[in-house]
């Protein structure tokens, strides 16, 4: 080996980029750039058992650190095992480079077996897609999928590398590609002025980079000079929250409770979201949760530069006094843990920079509700509604953020889709916490059949909701990926065991009796 | 709930064209169909805590019934998870069906968290895809899905259900869709015939249908009456092997060994099978395995009606004496396990009516020569070459015959994709024992490096390949999902353990230290 291959230069060109990042699960198709990648002791190398744990975990990485990951998969059926997290990266706006590997040029007619139309695989959960034609194109194709990639505020780049590309002589020059996107019109900021000054009910929905940082400290200041109140998506990329930050409600997902929520608005302006619509649809009820009466506009779309739009709308809005900041204190009974109690114990357990990922699903809901006043964190959810995000985005999230503490809550039929990020957090020895809300079963499906009239709370169980024959052992399974746990079955344990581990270095799981 | 429903219907449909088993993981999409199920109790309803367990399983009760199973699968994402072991499926010429719900119709155009393209994310796995519009077509899709699935030997059919479909009331009459399979050519018929008589060296690559049953005798036959030699695809369905069975050269996976293989033939008559080429392309290596002076030809392709073929070339080659059964005893050396005496242990153990999963790669390679004198049993592997099909292809299989016993041979690496198959395992109580050959490594990887010179065996190691950091305890990972396990390190031990877990009820875990 040389340093002079294409599998090299393209290495070379991400992380001229910036791009320093890769979670992989290789092949023989990525060998040579398997290969190469030890040449490049700047690259930080996370392995990944499962392509899902990759791509989960480059979307928990780009949440946190606003910038692409790599990731290196193999051919489609190994980029097919990334899709469900790609889809739930795409829509959360997250940036990624998918590096993926395909038969050589010259063998692709022969459809050996693990021949399929990667392109195919990647375009329904891809932003961009290309398959590079030979070495000479290589400049070119890696700067358009990085410029891609960090367009729009974050998209999903696929670039598949034929073998024969990577393991060629390098025959191109470094390219730069500038990222693109939407400034704010001019038009749709003085008009949210005019709703913003004109006395009627009026909310605005948050999204995307509205929510953290600089952002969302724009956007308190809106609302505190407007008398407007701040909503965001019961799905959100990544909220800052804590007792000191403007404080968001978040739209909820049941469709009645969402309804609810926004029927006393007259005006909805979205920057950095889209109109809030129903998870799903259900009979007799509405996919649109805004009220019909209700004028809605948008001053920037998820994809465009929200942080500009805010800036605009602020200074046209002018300076205003923040709310004193509230501390909230959570107070923890004692006992036999319940979802509840649960939320009560995590709460009252945050620390200052603590970045909590949730997919508690159904045992979680209540956590956002009491933990406003906590000390400041980010607080990580799944987007695309795809069960198996969780532990990935953990993963990513403390790679991103080796100095800052991760705790993931998860529901167990949630974290049986992706478990094996357990072992990538046990080889980067990541302070990562993670809770299983273990209650042996599929209850968010069980409350939607309930709903419906599918199901009724006294009639007979249906097996395909059950988890418990055999119940999962979660402290065996995470063991068994080198992650030392423990089970808790009371708050008082929970609470002592959780502090100590926020408190550690190392990955830890508890199963928590629900 | 009524019977009444677009979902009752769906499943009676299903009933009477005898498919009568169901792989699913669910979702919200599907809950109508979920709830339905349960009205159906001659339905066997597999929970599946992964997807990808799920169409691997149904893979394997495939090759084992030669009927398709269902899965059901939610939206999008929940087929993303599948893919994987699809293409497995697909690539193996198995038969199935999958349910896919989807949102509903009039839900889909506001885009919501969970809505992605499915029909393009099923169509490079799938050879026929329909989303069905409204409950009045509900009985025609149905029937088409299944007579695709039943069509050219086994095709994946997959047939997306909107929400309301499923919920609405039923609107539509059973049909019936006759499935459609290429008769072979006479001409063909009569052209290979004249080879086999020719008295060149002959070859006969058998595929599918030709490898098991009645069609494995009549390949017999053909063989014994002319003299040719039988061949079969390194990757092939489902082989029946035994001591008293026609025996076939597999060709092997490296080139080099694969060329040798075939070197000495001058005619090559395929029958059930592609012809071969090499897995991957390596540089200088040629893509085609066959010698370039070799004439070719095929009598049926894998989708064609090959027993029918053999049936007729048979006749015209008339009876024959097949060659004299012969029982190979395989001896058994004790000491620390090595992948040789591994594969030994396991030859030594093979029973009447076993059936064998070999996804052991590099570890088992060795066994496939080793097993052909012992009681007769099926061997199954991953045809597609999408590492992740073994517990999957054991959990079907087991599925599909509760009266025989299943040994898994897994890689640690590969098992670690889908382990989650063993809890579907341990709920259904199935006799699966699994042998993990934990290497720490992925080391078929390595030595496709060392092949190629992108490393080399005594150079550092690349972290990209080692999975010793940490070891994964299968042991502890096993008993998580339910299974009980033991870790062996010497023959004397794995054969004990071994045998008993085959004459046992209940799957068991054996992680064989190598």
């Amino acid at each position: 080996m040389t340093n002079e291959t294409g599998a090299h230069f393209l290495l070379e060109n991400l992380l001229k980029s910036g791009v320093d990042t890769c979670f992989a699960n290789p092949g023989t198709s990525e060998m040579h750039l398997t290969a190469a990648m030890e040449d490049y002791p700047d690259v930080t190398k996370v392995l990944c058992l499962f392509e899902g744990g990759a791509t989960g975990a480059a979307d928990g990485y780009a949440r946190m650190t606003r910038k692409p990951a790599a990731t290196l998969l193999h051919l489609g059926p190994g980029l097919a095992n990334g899709l469900a997290n790609l889809h739930n990266a795409k829509k959360a706006g997250s940036s990624m480079i998918n590096i993926v590997g395909d038969h050589t040029t010259f063998h692709k007619k022969y459809d050996a077996p693990l021949n399929s139309d990667v392109e195919g695989t990647a375009r329904p959960y891809s932003d961009w897609v290309k398959t590079t034609q030979g070495p000479g194109t290589l400049g070119t194709d890696a700067a358009e999928a990085i410029a891609a990639a960090k367009s729009h505020g974050g998209q999903i780049a696929t670039l598949i590398i034929p073998a024969d590309v990577a393991w060629s002589e390098r025959d191109a020059e470094l390219v730069y590609v500038t990222p693109t996107q939407q400034a704010p019109e001019s038009a749709a900021i003085e008009q949210a002025l005019q709703w913003l000054q004109n006395g009627k009910p009026t909310g605005i929905i948050l999204g995307q980079d509205a929510l953290f940082g600089e952002g969302l400290k724009l956007a308190g200041q809106i609302a505190a000079g407007s008398g407007a109140t701040l909503l965001s998506p019961y799905a959100s990329a990544r909220t800052e929250r804590g007792y000191d930050l403007p404080e968001t409600t978040r739209i909820p997902f049941p469709v009645d409770a969402a309804v609810a929520t926004l029927s006393r608005f007259e005006q909805l302006i979205l920057i950095g979201a889209d109109e809030p619509v129903a998870f799903f649809a259900y009979p007799g009820k509405p996919s649109r949760v805004a009220p019909e009466t209700a004028k809605l506009m948008s001053v920037a779309t998820p994809r465009d530069d929200i942080g500009r739009a805010l800036k605009q709308l602020a200074t046209l809005i002018g300076p205003a006094k923040s709310p004193t900041p509230e501390s909230l204190n959570v107070p923890v009974s004692a006992g036999a843990l319940t979802p509840d109690l649960l939320t009560d114990v995590v709460a009252a357990s945050v620390t200052e920079g603590l970045i909590i990922v949730d997919e508690g699903v159904t045992s979680t809901r209540s956590f956002f509700g009491k933990s406003a006043g906590c000390p400041r964190h980010d607080y990580l959810v799944n987007v695309g509604g795809s069960i198996g995000a969780g532990l990935p985005l953990a993963l990513g999230a403390g790679i991103a953020c080796p100095d800052r503490p991760v705790l993931c809550l998860s529901g167990d039929g949630s974290a049986a889709f992706t478990l094996q990020a357990l072992w990538s957090m046990a080889r980067h020895n990541l302070n990562v916490t993670t809770i299983i809300c273990a209650n042996n079963s599929y209850e968010i499906l069980k409350g939607e059949m309930f709903r419906v009239g599918a199901m009724t709370p006294d009639g007979p169980k249906n097996p395909l909701l059950e988890l418990d024959g055999p119940c999962m052992n979660w402290v065996s399974l995470a063991e068994g990926f080198g992650v030392s746990a423990q089970r808790c079955e009371t708050a008082e344990d929970l609470t002592a065991v959780l502090q100590t581990s926020l408190a550690s270095p190392g990955p830890y799981l508890i199963e928590a009796a629900l």
